[in-house]
């Protein structure tokens, strides 16, 4: 795939070398980011092709500002690899058959900054595309990914690895009722469609965003932003601010 | 501007039933949500043309379930009806020139959610075009939007009425240790630059959204998400679960 654009190609120089096949530099580009970003492939043992302008538009798209990488496909993560870390700090956002790229995009920055892993399904969701790549502004190379074919036996999995399994849905507690710290999968389900049933069953409490009445819903991406900033910050305590610090 | 699919259809007829000018229904369609909605333009006395479904997917894209309403551009509400609300209350999402139509929409979902308005510039902002009103799913018809030429003069009134003004910044202190209930202005610059300098030294104080180091940023509208969602939880108080239920 291609990765394109000043943050996501150092992104993915500084986190997967090995994963990059070519960086592509326009040709004639004389700023220092550009020629910075060069310097790093050469280090790494990248090889570096200058193309023109108009190569590179057909390439990458037109948002590139100069520069664009071929890499290979990001590989899924093993599920266990998305539960794994310290018990009591461990979040895991499941996305129950969301097939927006855009989506997932902005869902996996967010899974970065607050320190969860994503695990999606395999059918009717959005792979790790380029569109998601561009999305997610480099996060695509901080998050561990899983994708699982059966969405009830992966939450087994969580729930046998002591995590508690908080489902997003509309006739569930307010958020601010319920105390989701600790070790939380937070399972959420498409913006049509919600989460399927089973899913919803697996799950040991069903939680709500409060709205004003009659406002409609919450974007997928956002809903995903509200869930895991709630998470973090009771991890983080009242009057703390250094859960944030420790990965 | 076209507005299309049943919900946002739905909604510009109930909440702007005049600024329609005609309904646009795909002809043979038998499902009972477009009957329903027909019967509601016809109420409303709107007159209603049956399309071809050719012609609708060349008015109105793809994704419109077979209808389609031509409406009147929203205008932009008063500055001071943005400002308005029961004192302790008042929410206002300011917008520093953040040019992107999907996140704009997104932002007026969430702001509809949260009981918030949303005041964006006028320069370099993107406006209330056909992309902002699909991506705002309904929102746009909910939301106060105002909109104005000079942000420091528009916060300096804004602090007149009595709102506290928070400024989002990477230099900021943690959104967990700042109590931001009450009147509150929460000011969101766009991704790449963040807020302008004189908008950020007009603000009260400046509050930053934890983040796992080295992780990046957030999306612009995941991070209203959080910040919008922040203020409705410290409004409804701990424990309170109706705060969300008064509009």
């Amino acid at each position: 795939m291609i990765v394109s654009g000043f943050h996501p190609v150092r992104e993915v120089l500084d986190k997967r070398p090995r994963a990059v096949e070519v960086l592509l530099v326009q040709r004639g580009r004389k700023d220092a980011r550009a020629a910075g970003i060069e310097e790093l492939a050469r280090a790494a043992g990248v090889s570096v092709r200058l193309v023109a302008r108009e190569e590179l538009d057909r390439i990458a798209g037109r948002a590139h500002n100069g520069v664009a990488a071929r890499v290979a496909e990001r590989a899924y993560d093993d599920v266990e690899a998305c539960l794994a870390g310290p018990k009591g700090g461990r979040c895991v956002l499941f996305l129950d058959e969301v097939a927006d790229p855009g989506n997932l995009g902005s869902v996996l920055r967010t899974a970065a900054a607050a320190g969860a892993a994503v695990v999606i399904t395999e059918r009717h969701s959005a792979g790790l595309t380029e569109a998601v790549a561009k999305t997610a502004a480099g996060a695509l190379e901080r998050v561990r990914v899983g994708r699982v074919v059966n969405a009830a036996r992966f939450l087994a999995r969580a729930k046998e690895a002591g995590f508690w399994i908080y489902g997003a849905a509309m006739e569930g507690e307010s958020l601010w009722e319920v105390d989701i710290s600790g070790d939380a999968v937070l399972c959420l389900g498409s913006e049509g469609a919600g989460l399927r049933r089973l899913t919803k069953e697996t799950c040991d409490r069903l939680i709500s965003i409060p709205m004003v009445s009659g406002a409609g819903s919450l974007n997928v991406s956002v809903a995903a932003g509200v869930l895991l900033y709630e998470w973090a910050r009771r991890r983080a305590g009242p009057g703390s601010n250094d859960g944030m610090k420790m990965a």
